[in-house]
């Protein structure tokens, strides 16, 4: 177990039990602990030098594309009528699981255990709920006493609606809560019907969206903390779930970071052994593990953890100088604005808004500021401090991972050279 | 005048009145013709090397940021009043305006000619709509024997609503009908309300639009042409409609083509001298020229025009391996799917159907495809060809300019290889 206690959700964040913020950077390895010894050894070592502090993993077997092999074990001993019995657990099973997850808590990373998935071909996704609550009584008893554990109740639970009606996920949400007396975190992952995270035995929401622009009013709406827990992966496969470029899946933890939320990455880049790091883990690939460290060290460098800043429409007046300002405003354009957005059909208006996003966050108590550019390759921008305070402003190259201090004190609208490519970020933190 | 005479719309796509293909690849210089002689004469230089075939200017002058220099003619004489009467055109601006026309013609380059815009410095943005009315009888009598002018009712139309209401607008739309014995081309375009394309006297959309994965189902929609004609420039400046890398820009030519449309290029660097060729031209700066001149010679040597081709959300599935589709069909995974699908919060649906569009066209004789994978990075997809035929496939990478042929002849799913990065394409057309 961690020294810093377990992991708690405050506010809209994360926090050790002793005060230490825990700033989740999640890796996905669905069917990690139904691999061979060799390779969750292997995954394990990778992990050493990975930049991830979670790793969301199921405790079912995974059956799927790439996921042919057959766990070496079972996790229960089947009846007499071939169903699976709960009441009666296979101890190798049970060990190696949690064998798994205490060697991802002697590294300090957290296990985001998913209790159900649909992606199955021996019937743990088809028991009845009288079995999935007797699974359930025994899985949360067997490793609830450890540390690290986070209660996912499912990996798109949305796809298992076949066999799991809301009301009975309603049922399983409540037997988790009741059945977790350490007061692990709970969440539930969609696919296409977000989890509600207003509800009150959900601590914080787990999200699957590949558009990220709408999080930080989420953060907002729940007052809780959000992990994008899913927004495809880095790789190379066919699907579309699973062939973002390094950039992209770098700047989605970006987004994520600038909306106030948290970000879990994955990775599927096709190998001659079918061995992909998303869900049977093995070795590290991709090109955005690197940023996402360098990410993460800046994230904890920060005097405080971010807030979503919800930048007004029009703020962007506020950066122009006044008599471009004064023209707007004097013209037709700046007179029928407001009129022509107003009367914008609803669903342009959800894409727009999407487009025109800013990514902005910043600490409750205004100690630092970061806005994350994207795509946009501007030559320079008017920042907008808060009020009041000096700030050190730092230009951050996302991709090269490079910082340069573009002013050691400024306050008000500091203009930021920005060298007009991708993937920029400008980083403000108080000069006391 | 071209040989060829001039471009009408015909179905979604333009022909030439001799019936040779015409395709759009456009590109904006608002304020060409408000601009001094030598920097005209150093933009239509510009032109003759670059790649497009249309370029979208105003009639009126320009006033808005890097456009601060008043037109060395204005288009009327003023009345008594101080308001501009339009029944005394100035000989100067209007000789300026057809000659700047005329040197388009020559290099066999439309004018999409636009009669009304907001950024307005002198008053032309906020005539009184009888002086609208004979201002436009004036301007299509003086200019309509052009053969390549196109009518563009405005720029922004929407960002003039505080002046010209919408019916206002219809009665204009109705008038430059009436007033266009030659049959010139008529759209209309927007900032937030795209004009409705469907009205007859309507020839073709005129979109701006910062997301085009919706641009295909339009073009079914409307069964006329679309020309993004804004979607975004390549460039530098804060503004966020004008820093897209070259990239993006690139791409959203792509995206256009492969939804059976057609794009306008704009491009907005810094200059110490303000010379934007988004308004004011001057040379181009930008990566995405070269690209749009590849795009235009692949889209030229096509068999035929393309259409959109909307593949069905579930058609994916005909791309798996059997084995595959099977246990999808088998899962819950595979039974929950529409079930859950069809819930989904409409909004979270919008933005999903935007992340997951697939950019296909075929044309409309089936003699020729092409699937443009934007950001996906595959190593390899499922190409569905057309049935019943044969197919030369090729794997173009739209960044580095380069064309590799997967196959000579190919039918059926061929699975084609692909360099697991963005910006690749595949066409495929008929081998006879």
């Amino acid at each position: 177990m961690s020294k810093h206690g377990m992991v708690k959700a405050v506010g809209t964040h994360f926090e050790y039990e002793d005060g230490t913020m825990f700033y989740p950077f999640g890796t996905t390895i669905y069917a990690l602990a139904h691999q061979t010894p060799e390779l969750v050894e292997e995954t394990l070592n990778t992990l050493k030098d990975a930049p991830f502090n979670k790793v969301r993993m199921c405790v079912f077997p995974k059956h799927y594309q790439f996921n042919n092999n057959e766990p070496q074990f079972y996790p229960f001993e089947k009846r007499e009528d071939g169903t699976w019995d709960p009441q009666k657990p296979v101890k190798e099973y049970w060990d190696n699981l949690e064998y798994v997850i205490k060697r991802l808590d002697e590294m300090e990373i957290q296990c985001d255990l998913i209790l159900f998935h649909s992606y199955d071909n021996w019937g743990f996704a088809t028991m009845s709920q009288e079995d999935n609550l007797k699974y359930l009584e025994y899985c949360l008893k067997r490793l609830g006493d450890l540390d690290n554990v986070w209660w996912s109740l499912a990996n798109e639970y949305d796809l298992l609606l076949s066999e799991i009606t809301m009301e009975q996920w309603y049922e399983i949400e409540d037997f988790v809560a009741k059945h977790n007396p350490k007061g692990h975190l709970i969440s539930n992952h969609n696919c296409f019907l977000l989890w509600d995270a207003s509800r009150e035995n959900i601590t914080h929401g787990s999200y699957q969206i590949k558009c990220l622009a709408n999080v930080g009013r989420d953060v907002k709406k729940f007052n809780k903390p959000i992990c994008v827990d899913e927004c495809c992966y880095e790789g190379n496969i066919a699907a579309n779930w699973g062939n973002l470029s390094g950039e992209e899946m770098t700047a989605r933890f970006w987004q994520a970071i600038a909306s106030g939320a948290y970000c879990t990455h994955g990775e599927t880049f096709l190998d001659e052994n079918d061995v992909l790091w998303w869900s049977k883990g093995g070795k590290l690939k991709g090109k955005s593990p690197a940023r996402i460290k360098f990410l993460r060290d800046i994230v904890e460098a920060l005097p405080a953890p971010l807030e979503p800043y919800q930048a007004s429409f029009f703020e962007f007046l506020d950066t122009l100088p006044d008599e471009v300002k004064a023209d707007f405003d004097s013209n037709p354009a700046g007179r029928s604005f407001n009129l022509a957005h107003g009367q914008q059909n609803h669903d342009d208006d959800v894409i727009m808004s999407v487009c025109d996003h800013e990514y902005i966050a910043r600490a409750k108590d205004e100690s630092c500021l970061l806005k994350y550019y994207y795509q946009r390759c501007q030559a320079f921008d008017n920042v907008k401090l808060p009020e009041g305070k000096k700030f050190k402003v730092e230009v951050i190259d996302t991709w090269e991972m490079k910082k340069t201090v573009a002013y050691e004190s400024a306050e008000g609208f500091a203009k930021v050279d920005l060298p007009s490519k991708p993937y920029m970020a400008v980083v403000a933190t108080e000069v006391k």
